[in-house]
């Protein structure tokens, strides 16, 4: 009945690339309605052969780049992953007038603007939503969906890694490391989880999603980076005894004419919904004027959510081929060159509420010294608790919440309390966003 | 910069209609950066003159079917509600060859395949996101992003008033009757609730949802209906006590070749997110077979999330209109002449587990005879809560949790429980979904 075929080149076999094949396959006749055409994917390459992997025929090169040289190929996605090949392959698409589906989040937070500048350049079609958050549709929801609002901020739990960590530090009272290590033999860690860690992977995508959401051009290395790592199983206990939850979030957030871009562990109440997102999921939160508040969640990782998101790209350029059309849409919503400068916020001048924990001598008067400490940069006290401690040693853990204050104040504060005799050690600070 | 424009009809001036003037007046450039052409508002119709409108200097009408007959309209939202006038004035505009938005889901989930069989032939766009959960992007989402997923089910708070109504009602403890008359106060229910209260405006949206989910041709009578005032403050007080909160829900769910479709209030484990979406909030739960389980939260009517939703369709189309391309992708991803005839299961059939609350004659034997009903109908017992009674009247509540089982076993179990000498009144039933 459909006889339009649209000619798929697929670089990468590792598990996405075996799920777009899983999925392609078991949604037969059902996408190619959909599409109005059939999708076939006419040539496969990998580094290595992988004769386990059931190409249902397809060409199988050992060159990427003889994929995007294929004058058959109509559309090729890009599952090989890093910076370097992957680039120069993505390039190399466009300029034979390949439509390009890509997941590699690292590889468009670096070369986003040259690589969409060139598809648009080339009048073809480069998607990402897989990019993003996996399964999550939320690189369509802002670019299309929210097409008429002014978004006033996005913020999202956006590496599933951090989150199984987080998760399981906060249910089962364990320490990052141990955890971290049960992440790895189950696969939602890498081998090197650095950038899980550090925050970068949630960078990368906060990058992608803010572009999308501000209109704005932002390098990669725009956004604070705070790490998982910087959360101890003791910050899980007291913030949930406060009636919040911690959570690892990328955030963007306009800001006078700024954009605060920022990866970090965040206190979050209770009541949110966000909050309770837990385990490998993702969320993301997207404030906005017209709709007001969203929340998606589902698999930000993993086979098959990830292969949805690419195929979902993948039946849209179809569907537009098929039609006729050329699926030539800005990857960016708008072309880069309308892209805004925007200039990021010094994270200096940000202002959130904080939590603060430190160890401090049980007597007299140190309480007060603390709170003379934060009052002298004019920083209000939410709660203060100091717990009493069970070992009886002279040291107790203080916890307080602090109401809304800038880094610079916060630090000046926290740099005299830290110069108390009576306090020991080094006081942990976390931010506190209530999201209302 | 930009000089191409998209010349917009707007029919209805109420709530929405305002709404989607005020995004375009705030989005300005924005907008029309992102849809690569100017979206001007020429003509507006209202029954009555809305003068207190600013309209922008829009041509006004009082006939609706002079907008449809504008020759220099592109596109014409159709904002009127009901299911008459409103058909013919979006036949009249398809014949047109205009686009047409509707946020109507009255409208197309009676007419629906006619007015998408009419935009096919015209080779026109009929889009209609703010139909289904006002600002949620549930329609994009299962048609774009899903499109190469086929979905197992949907789950959806799509009735915000009934929501609240629950909400409050749980939390305060209120009767259903009391917090209607504040939902009415409040605006969010109609001078008539009937609909909402019901649950013909959920089974509205589960139709058309549910055509586009599984590609089904469905009569708006097809889904069936439980209304949110079959729920007792005393079942929300139970339900909490066993875990589970109740929330009414459209369900549309494979079983077998046939498709469940049901609105009705339904006991969901606490633990799951879309069981703490509260007040006037929307959710909607997917299932896939490439995603796994995604949720989308967010506001399920208003004038701006609702209008958020029409501009996003709207940009849409402008932005193909502005490319060059025809955007004629069909309204149910499929053309309307390839959707299913699908078989609507037999309530009867449908399987699940069940709360069931009964009042019984505090005395020995009793709770033996129930679980003998039951267990001649094969139907195994979760949990049994006979609840002491304060006032030491003769009877008592009693609360059961039963494993699956049909609703014509559940029916005869319960007959013969209602025809015990020492049960008093009418077993109280609610299915619960466990959603795993």
């Amino acid at each position: 009945m459909i006889d339009r075929t649209v000619r798929v080149g697929l670089c990468g076999l590792g598990t996405v690339g075996q799920g777009v094949l899983a999925l392609l396959s078991e949604g037969g006749e059902t996408i190619a309605a959909r599409a109005g055409a059939q999708l076939t994917v006419i040539h496969v390459a990998t580094r290595t052969p992988k004769p386990d992997v059931d190409t249902g025929g397809a060409k199988d090169s050992r060159d990427v780049f003889d994929v995007a040289r294929d004058p058959d190929v109509d559309v090729l996605i890009e599952l090989i992953g890093g910076t370097t090949v992957a680039r120069d392959l993505v390039v190399e698409a466009l300029k034979h007038n390949k439509h390009v589906v890509t997941a590699n989040k690292a590889l468009l937070a670096d070369h986003g603007q040259e690589l969409f500048a060139l598809a648009e350049q080339q009048g073809v079609s480069l998607r990402f939503e897989a990019a993003v958050a996996g399964g999550i549709p939320v690189i369509e929801t802002v670019k299309a969906s929210l097409a008429a609002n002014e978004v006033t901020s996005v913020a999202g739990i956006i590496n599933g890694t951090g989150n199984f960590i987080l998760t399981a530090m906060a249910s089962e009272g364990r320490a990052f490391d141990d955890v971290l290590a049960e992440a790895q033999a189950l696969g939602y860690a890498e081998a090197d989880p650095t950038f899980d860690v550090d925050g970068t992977d949630a960078a990368q995508k906060l990058v992608l999603l803010a572009s999308l959401a501000f209109g704005a051009a932002i390098s990669s290395d725009a956004p604070y980076k705070q790490g998982v790592d910087s959360v101890a199983p003791e910050d899980l206990e007291f913030a949930r005894e406060l009636g919040y939850r911690i959570k690892h979030l990328g955030i963007a957030k306009r800001d006078g004419d700024a954009l605060q871009l920022r990866v970090h562990p965040t206190l979050i109440p209770e009541g949110k919904a966000i909050a309770n997102v837990d385990g490998v999921l993702n969320a993301v939160m997207i404030n906005a004027n017209g709709v007001g508040e969203l929340l998606l969640v589902g698999p930000g990782a993993g086979s098959r959510p990830t292969a949805s998101a690419v195929c979902g790209d993948l039946v849209s350029i179809a569907g537009a081929l098929a039609r006729g059309e050329t699926p030539a849409a800005p990857s960016m919503s708008v072309p880069v060159a309308k892209l805004d400068t925007v200039p990021i916020a010094d994270m200096q001048d940000v202002s959130s509420a904080w939590y603060l924990r430190l160890n401090a001598e049980d007597k007299p008067g140190v309480m007060a010294e603390i709170t003379t400490c934060l009052s002298e940069q004019s920083i209000g006290i939410e709660s203060l608790i100091q717990k009493p401690d069970a070992s009886a040693s002279a040291d107790v853990p203080v916890i307080i919440l602090t109401d809304i204050a800038t880094t610079r104040s916060l630090s000046a504060a926290v740099s005299a309390i830290e110069a108390m005799p009576s306090v020991v050690g080094d006081v942990v600070r976390l931010r506190v966003e209530n999201f209302h």
